[in-house]
C-alpha cells in the first residue's frame, strides 16, 4: 500500500481519559472549563463542559483543538504572528474557526500528529496548562 | 425574586451517564453512534463519537438535541409537518441546525424541560431507541 | 498503541493518478469535468478543472468527495432519502457542503474508508461513471 | 466584437506544470507545500497538497492565488498597507478570502493578467520563492 499514507487518531476511551484529566486539573485549580478532543482530521471525538462553565466555552475549546491540528502547532504560537506586523497578520479572518490564543495543543505520538485537544473557560494560560497535563498523562507529546 | 424564572439542566455527570448509556445500548445492537446532551438552553454539555462512527454524525447528534430543546419535542415529530404542504413547511430553511427526523429527544424532569439528547449513526429509529433508553435510565422523562 | 485508531489516506501521487484517470474517462466521452480527491478526514488532496468546465464545478466536486467521506457512502445514495418523505428529509440544510446527487464516491482499501473522490460538470451519472472508473483503476474499492 | 473584452487563462496542462514545478522546488528545499493555480477570474484550475503538508495549507494557497488575481499584485504587497493606520486597513475584514502575506503571485503574459498562483506550508518567503520559480519556468511573468 505504497499509495496510502498511514495516520492514527485517539480512541474514544483515550479522548475520555484526557477530558477526565482536564476536569481533574481544572477542579484542582478551582476552575470550570470546557474541553474537546479532535482526531487527526480535526473532527470532534468528545467534548465536555464542566458545571458552571460559560456557554461560549465549548465552541472555543473545539476550535482550539481544530486549529492545533490544522498546523500541528500550539494555538498560542499564533498569538504573536497574527498581531499587527506579524507574519500571519490577517490569517484568522480567512478561517472563522481559527483561534490564536493559548489553550489548544496538538497531540503527537512517536512524532506523528494524531489529534488535538483544546480548553476554554479560564485564562488562556490556565486552559493550556490543564490540557497539557491531561495530554501528557494520557501518553501524548505536545511536540513532534 | 418573582421577576426571575427558575430553570434546571443536567449536570456534566448526569450527561456523561446518559452518553455512557447510549454507548452501551448502541454496542449491544452492534451500532457505532455519536451522541450529545445539551442543557435547557440548547447548549452543549457533552458529546461523544464511538470508534468507527461516520464523521458526519457528531454534528447531527448535537443538532438533534438542540432541535428537541427548541420546542420541547421529539425531532421525529417534525417529519410530517415539514413536508411540502405541511404546517411547518419551510421551517428547516430558517434555521440550519433544525433536524426533522428521529433521534433527538427532549429531557423532562417533574414536567419541566431540562435539556435534550440526540444521536446519529444508525437509522433514525435506532438512534432514538438508544437515546431514549439512556435518558430513561438516568431518570429523565421524554414527555412533559 | 491500543489507544489509537489507525487510518490511511491516498498519497498525492495516488490522488493525481485518479484525477488523470477522471480526465481520460471524461475526454473519451467528450466531457469537461472538474474532479477532486480528499483524504480520510475529508480534506482536499488534489483538485483539477479541465479546460472548458463550468466555473461552478470545482467546488461541487470537492463537496461531493467530502460528503462521500462524511458517511462512507456514494453521494447519490442520499438522493432518495433526502426527498420529501425520505428518512433524511432536510438533512442537506444542516450542512452547506453536503451534496445529495451522484458523482461523489467513498474510497475503500481492504474494507477501510481511506478517502473520497468527486466530479462535477456532466450529468450526475456521467460524473459518477468517470470517478468510479478512475478510482477502480487506481486500486480503490467503492464499497466497504 | 468591439463590445467584448478578450481574456486569457492558463490551461489545465499549464497549471499542472506549475504545480509540478512548485513541488520540485519545495522538495529541493525539504519543504511540504500546498499550492493552487487560479484563472483570470480567480477560479480554481488545480490544487495539490504534498504528502505531510499541514491540513490548513490548501485553503490558504487557493486564497493567496485568488487575492493575487483580485488586484494583479503579489499578496505580500498588502502586508504594509493593511496594518493599523495603513491605507488598506480593514480591507481583509471585508473579504474573508483576502490574504496579505507573501506566497501568492499574479501571473502575467505579454503584460496581461492571466491568473494567479499561491502556496502555503513554509514561511511566506519560502512559499513565494517556490511559486515564483514555478511560474517563471512555465513562461509567466510576475509583473505586468
Amino acid at each position: 500500500m505504497a499509495d496510502l499514507i498511514p495516520s492514527h487518531s485517539p480512541t474514544l476511551d483515550s479522548a475520555l481519559a484526557m477530558l477526565a484529566g482536564v476536569r481533574e486539573a481544572a477542579a484542582a485549580e478551582g476552575l470550570a472549563l470546557a474541553a474537546a478532543v479532535v482526531d487527526a482530521g480535526g473532527h470532534l471525538i468528545a467534548s465536555q463542559r464542566m458545571d458552571g462553565t460559560p456557554l461560549g466555552a465549548p465552541a472555543l475549546a473545539a476550535d482550539k483543538a481544530y486549529t492545533a491540528v490544522l498546523w500541528g502547532m500550539r494555538t498560542g504560537e499564533f498569538m504573536e504572528s497574527t498581531q499587527p506586523g506579524g507574519v500571519d497578520w490577517s490569517y484568522p479572518s480567512t478561517n472563522p474557526r481559527v483561534v490564536v490564543y493559548a489553550g489548544g495543543l496538538p497531540l503527537y505520538r512517536d512524532g506523528q500528529l494524531v489529534g488535538g485537544i483544546g480548553a476554554s473557560g479560564g485564562t488562556a494560560e490556565q486552559d493550556e496548562a490543564c490540557v497539557g497535563a491531561a495530554a501528557k498523562a494520557a501518553g501524548y507529546d505536545i511536540d513532534a
